[in-house]
C-alpha cells in the first residue's frame, strides 16, 4: 500500500512538478491541498483544482482559510501597525506562515506519512514550511523536491512532458504573489540594488486621475466599514478598501529585507488596503491611546513582525503579544477621513468619542484653564532637577 | 545700575512685547539675542535686528549657529532616521532645543542676571527653554512674561502702542516656523481632529508637474552631495535638496503628538529635505548594515527622538547614543537614486561598495552556491527545536 | 456647614498634625481613612483608630484592601519578577500607589470637597498621592500641610500640645515602613553614600542558624502553597513564606534609586517573602517559558516597575501589560525547591509538568537522537551567512 | 604533501582524539593550538604542551590571549553588568567565543587548509566555533570528528590505545571549565531539573568563616584596584579579587539557559570575581549615571549578552554597543566598599567624585532648598495631565 503524502499545492510549475514527482518517482499516494487565504479568485481556484486532478492526485482539497488567516494573524498586524523596517506589510510572510500551519494541521488530521512543499533553497518560505511542519507534526517526513533537486525551469517542464502532462506554464516577466494583505512582485529589477520596478510590473492598472474622499470606520481596532457601509466581517471591509484604492496605484514600494537565511533580498509590492488601513489605524491610535501605550505597542509590533517574518509564529510569546494588542484596542474606535490620489493618500483627520485631543482640556498653542503658568514653572523646575545635578557634578559634559 | 537680562528674540509680537516689558516695566538692561539655526533669510535677519534696535535694547546679537545645530543634533537625527511616531522629523523640537542651550550658554558667558523667553503656557517650547536654563544656568532668574501675564494679542499690541512702538504685526492666518529641518504650520484646522490643512497653508508653492531624477550622495551617513555636486558641508547639501524638492510639495503631513505637558496636539509640517534625506539614508542602511544594527539603531532612535522632543537633550545618555550612531555609520556610504514627483518621491535604489546585497553571495529567489538544500534543512530543523519541544509539552497551545 | 475632607491617616506624627490642622485651622469636617494593605497588625490598627478618634475626627474608616492590593498590583510584580534596578521589590512604591488610588476613590464615593495627604516635599509619595488625586478626582482640592508648612518635628509636636493633644511620638532611630511586599528602612546611614545599615536597623531578629528545606508551590504564576500546605489565597502563602524566612534575615539590601523628583536616594529594605518568591518564580519561568517569552517579559517588567514607581500606575498601558503578564503564566505551575540559610537562600531546582528541560528531547552535553551533527552543521552554516557576507564586504571590521 | 590543519587543542580526551584522528586517519599535518584566556595555570599549560607534542603534532602553539580576551570582551561584560537572565556571567560563552575567533585568525595567518574543533553535537560551543570559522575563514574546511563520529568515551580511549598513545583521562565526577570570568560545573545534578550541586562539585574549598572588609577601585568603569593596591592592568585586579573571594565560596549558582540549538540546559558555576565586580560596578553606576543612562545600558546589555551567548559576537552591532558602553563610563570612577562573608557579600556603599547623590542638592526624606512645595505641586499637576484627560474620556477604565 502506498504511503500518503500531503502536498501544499498552489497550481504553479514547482508544485505541479512535485505532484508528479511524488506519485511517479517516489510512489506516494498524493493528496493535494490548497490553503486559500484570500489571494485567489473563484476562477483561479477552479483552475488549480482542475490542474491538480488532471495530474492524477488521489484527492484535492481547497481549504477556505480567509477567516482563520484574518483572525489568527492579519488582525494583529493591523492592531500593531506592523510594517517590517517601516516599509513592508509582511503580506507574503503572514500568508505563507498561516498556510504552513494549516497544511501541517491538515496532514496530522488525515494521518499522512509525509508532507511536501515546493519551495526552493534560496528563500524564506522553505523555512516557514519546514519549521511549522517540524513543530506541529514532528514525526512526519518532509519532502522538498525543488530544493533537493535544484532543477531548472526547463528540466521541470521536460519532466512534465515525459509524464504526458501538457500544461501551459508561461514564464511571466514578473513573479507575482497575490494575497489579502498585498501583492508581492519580483523581477529582474529586484535582483539589482539600484533599479525600481516599472509600472507594468505592478498588479493594478492605475486609471483614477482625480482625488476621492473616503472614510474608514474602526471598531476596537478592526476595520469594520468603508464610507457609509458597515460590513459583517472586517475581511469584506479590507476587500472593499482594496477595490477602491488599487485603481489609484496606492501602496507600492520595494522592500530590502534580511532573509531568514542571512542574505539581503529585495521584493516589490503593492498593498493599498494594508498600507491605508495601517496608517489610518495608527492615526486613530495617536488620538485615542496614551503616549505610553503607543510606545510599548510599537516595541511589541517590531517583535511580532520579526518573528512572523522569521518563522517563529508558533512561539508562545506571539500569543502573549496578541493578547496585549487586543486589550489595547478597546478605545480604538471611530472614523478616519482620507483622500485618495494617484499613487498616494492623505490622512485628513479622525472623529472618535475616545479622542484624547479635545478642546475641553486646553488647546495646544492657546491659553487654557486646566493649569497655570505657575504649574508649568514648577513642572520644568522639578523635571530639570536630575540634569541640573548632573551638570553641576559633571561641568561641561558633552560640550 | 540696571540688571542685565538676555532675551531670546525672534522678532515676533511676543518677544517684541517681552523686550519692552523687560526694559519699561521690569527696568532691566535688555540684551536681545537671536540664535540663527538656518530658518531665516538674510533679509529677515536684518529686519529682526532693526526691530530689536528700534525697541531700544542695549545690545542685539545674532549668533549664526547653523553649523553647531547640524553638528550637535541634526546629524544624529539623520543617522537615527528619527521620525517621531514614524511621522514627524522633529523640526521645531530640535531647533528650539539647540536655541535654548545656546541662549543659556550665551547668558552665562556675558554674566547675565536673568534670562527671558517668550513662550506661552500651552506648548512644548516653554519646557525646552526652562529646562535648558535651569540645567545650564541654575542660578539665573527665568522671566516669562507671555506665560505669566496671559495676554491676548490685542493687549500686547496696546502695550506696544502705549510705549510708542509702531510696528506692524499682522496676524497671519497660519503660524509658520521655518527651519533647516522643516517648516511647521499651525492654523484653525490643526486645532481640530478632523480637518487637513489647505494647500495655501503650506510654505512652498508647488509648480513642478513632471518627474525629475536625482541622486543623493552619502558619506559615513552624512548627506554630502546632490546629483553631481559634492559640497564642503552637509548643510549645503540639505539646502540644495530642499531647493530641489520643495517645488514638488514633498514632505507634507500633520503630526498628532503628545506634548510634554500631557495634552495631545496637532502640527502641520512641510519638510521635504528632512523626509527625503531620512528615507534615502534609511534605504542605504538597509543595504549596508546588519539586521541587528538596524534593529538596535531603531530602538535608540526612538529614545533619542523622545528625549529631544521632551526637553531631555542635555541628559548624558543622549551623548552616549550619539556615539553609537556615529560609530554605526562607517559603512553607510554610497548613492541613492530617487524620483521626485508632485507631493511624493520614489526611492529607486542604491549603489554602494558596502552593499551587502550582492549576487556574489547567492541571489534571493534563485539558486546559489554558498550553501546547499541540506544546510537549510539542518538549519530549520535546529531552529524549530525549541518550538517543537514547547508544543510537545503544551499540546494545542494557542489554538 | 463645614466642608468635608478625607485625610489619608497612618497614625504617625505627620498625619496626626494634619488631622488637627484640618479641623482647627482650616475648619474642615475631617474624615480619617486608613487603607490597610497588610502592613499593620490588628493591635496597630486599633491604636491608629483610637488615635484618630481621640483627635476629634468626624469619622474614622479603616479599609481592608489587602486582597485588592494583591489582585491589582502585587500579583503582577511577581508575574514580572519586578525588581527595580535588579534590586528593590518596590515594596513602598506599590503600597503607596494603591493607597492613593483607594483614597481617591473613597473621597469620590463619600462626596468629599477636599482630600489631604501628609507627605513631605522631598520624596516620591507626594507625587503618587497628588497624581492619583488629580487623575481620579480632578475637581477635588488637594491639601498638603506638611509639604506646605515645612514644619520641623518639634513644631508639629508644639502644635499638638497647644491643641491639648497628648500623644507620644518618640523619634525612632530608624524610620520603618512595613508592608506585605517588604519593609523599608531609613536612617542616618541611608543619607550617606558609603555606609550600610547595622543589624539593629532591620525589622527581623535573626535567630535561625541552621539551614531549612522548603518548597514553594506555584499555580499559573501565583504562589499558592508553601511546603505541604496549599492556601485558599496567595496572600496567606506570602505571609507564611515571610514567617518562615524572616528569622533568617533573608532579603536585605540598600537600594539607590532615582526619585520622581530627580534626586538620587537610598533606601534600606528587608523583603524576604518578595525576594524569595520572585527568584523562585523566575526560576520556574526559566524552565517553563520560551526564550522569547522570557525576553519580552523582562522588557515589559522594566516598564511596569518604572511606571509603578513613577506614579504612572493609572496609565492604561499598565492594564495592557498586566494582561500580557497574566496570559504568559498559563504554564508557570509547579514546585520550586529551596534551602533557607542565614541571610541567604539557595534555589535547588524545580519540578513541573511544563518543564521544557526534559531528557526526552536530548540532553545538554550528551549525545541525543532528536537531531544529527549534520543538522547542526547546516544550522551554523546558514546562521553564519549574514556575518560571512558582512565580513567579506567589510574585511577587518572591528579589529 | 600533507594538508595543514589547525586543531583547537585543550589537552582533554576529545581534542586528543582529534589530534590523532586528523594525523592517522585523515592524514593531515596537524598544528595544535591552545588559546590561553586565563583559565590555565603554568603547570597545566606545560602539561597540555607535552601532551600535544607526544601525540606527534607537527607544531604546538600556545597563544597567551588573556589581555586580548579582556580588552575585546570581558571589559564590556563589566561595563554592561551583563548577567544572562540576571544570573550567569557568561563565563564560558565569552571564553569560547574569543578562542574561536583567535583560532580562526591564527589558521588564516598560517595558511591552513582546514580547522578542527572537538565539540560534541549537543552544546553551544560547536556553534561558536563553526560560526567564527565560517565568518572569518569562509573557504577553510571545518572538521569536527567528535560531533561527526558520535563516539563514546570508551571508543575514544580504545582508539588512543590502538595508536599506542598511553594517556590517563580519568573521568571526573564533575566536568569543570575554569576561566578568568568564572568556572562552570556540570554533573549528574545539572542533568536534572530539581537537584542542586553538592559542595564538592564547586572548584573552591571554602575555608573563610569570618567576615572581611574590602574596597574595589574603579576607573572609567574598569576594576583597577583592590583594597590599597592599584594594578597596572585590570586583569591583575580581577585575579586578586578572585583570590580574596573564592575562599568564601562566593558567586555560586546554577543557571538554566536556552542553548543556541533550542534546548534548555543547566550549568553550575562559581564566579566570585565576576559577580562581585559586576554588582560593585552596578552600584557605582547607580550613583554616577543618569536614570536614562542606566535604563539604556540595561537594554543594550541584554542584547550584548544574548549575541555573545548565541555566537553572534562578530556582528558589527556588537562593536557599536561596545562604543556606547565605553562612552558611558567616563564618570564611573570611585571606590566601592564591601564585606565578604561565607557564600555571600554585602555592598556597603560607594565613594566617588561623580556621585550624584549629594546632600548639596537636597536630601531624600528631608526638607531641602533646591525647590519648593509649590514647584512639586505644579510638577504633579502637569505630570497628571495626560492621565486626567484619559480617565475623563474613559471613565472607570481598568477598574
Amino acid at each position: 500500500m502506498k504511503k500518503k503524502v500531503i502536498l501544499a499545492y498552489s497550481g504553479g510549475l514547482d508544485t505541479t512538478y512535485c505532484a508528479l514527482y511524488l506519485s511517479r518517482v517516489l510512489e506516494y499516494e498524493v493528496h493535494a491541498v490548497t490553503i486559500n487565504t484570500g489571494g485567489f479568485t473563484r476562477v483561479e481556484l477552479d483552475e488549480i483544482k482542475q490542474r491538480a486532478l488532471s495530474l492524477g492526485v488521489v484527492s484535492y482539497t481547497c481549504i477556505d482559510s480567509v477567516v482563520e488567516y484574518y483572525e489568527s494573524c492579519l488582525k494583529y498586524l493591523l492592531f500593531g501597525n506592523v510594517l517590517k523596517n517601516n516599509t513592508y506589510p509582511l503580506s507574503v510572510s503572514a500568508e505563507r506562515t498561516i498556510q504552513a500551519k494549516l497544511i501541517a494541521e491538515h496532514a496530522l488530521k488525515v494521518g499522512a506519512h509525509a508532507i511536501c512543499h515546493g519551495s526552493t533553497g534560496a528563500g524564506n518560505d522553505q523555512i516557514r514550511f519546514d519549521v511549522a511542519f517540524h513543530v506541529l507534526a514532528p514525526h512526519m517526513k518532509i519532502i522538498t523536491p525543488i530544493r533537493d533537486l535544484k532543477l531548472s525551469r526547463e528540466e521541470e517542464m521536460a519532466f512534465l512532458k515525459e509524464n504526458k502532462v501538457d500544461m501551459n506554464f508561461e514564464k511571466a516577466k514578473y513573479s507575482i504573489n497575490k494575497g489579502l494583505w498585498g501583492t508581492s512582485v519580483g523581477g529582474n529589477e529586484t535582483l539589482t540594488s539600484d533599479q525600481y520596478l516599472p509600472e507594468e510590473a505592478f498588479p493594478s492598472q492605475v486609471h483614477k486621475t482625480t482625488s476621492e474622499q473616503h472614510t474608514l470606520l474602526f471598531d476596537n481596532g478592526e476595520l469594520v466599514g468603508v464610507d457609509t457601509e458597515v460590513y459583517n466581517h472586517p475581511i469584506k471591509a479590507i476587500k472593499k478598501l482594496e477595490e477602491l484604492a488599487s485603481p489609484f496605484g496606492i501602496g507600492r514600494d520595494i522592500h530590502v529585507g534580511d532573509t531568514i537565511i542571512g542574505i539581503k533580498g529585495r521584493v516589490g509590492f503593492e498593498a493599498s488596503a494594508a498600507l491605508i488601513a495601517i496608517k489610518a489605524h495608527h492615526l486613530l491610535e495617536k488620538h485615542t491611546l496614551s503616549k505610553h501605550q503607543l510606545a510599548i505597542k510599537d516595541q511589541l509590533a517590531v517583535v511580532y513582525g520579526n518573528w512572523l517574518h522569521e518563522a517563529m509564529f508558533l512561539d508562545p510569546v506571539m500569543r502573549n503579544i496578541e493578547t496585549f494588542f487586543k486589550h489595547s484596542q478597546s478605545s480604538v474606535s471611530g472614523k478616519v477621513f482620507m483622500t485618495f490620489l494617484p499613487y498616494r493618500f492623505i490622512l485628513n483627520g479622525v472623529e472618535s468619542q475616545f479622542d484624547l485631543m479635545s478642546d475641553q482640556f486646553g488647546q495646544y498653542g492657546e491659553n487654557n484653564k486646566a493649569w497655570t503658568g505657575e504649574d508649568v514653572k514648577g513642572f520644568s523646575k522639578i523635571m530639570a532637577n536630575a540634569l541640573t545635578i548632573y551638570h553641576q557634578i559633571n561641568p561641561g559634559y558633552g560640550q
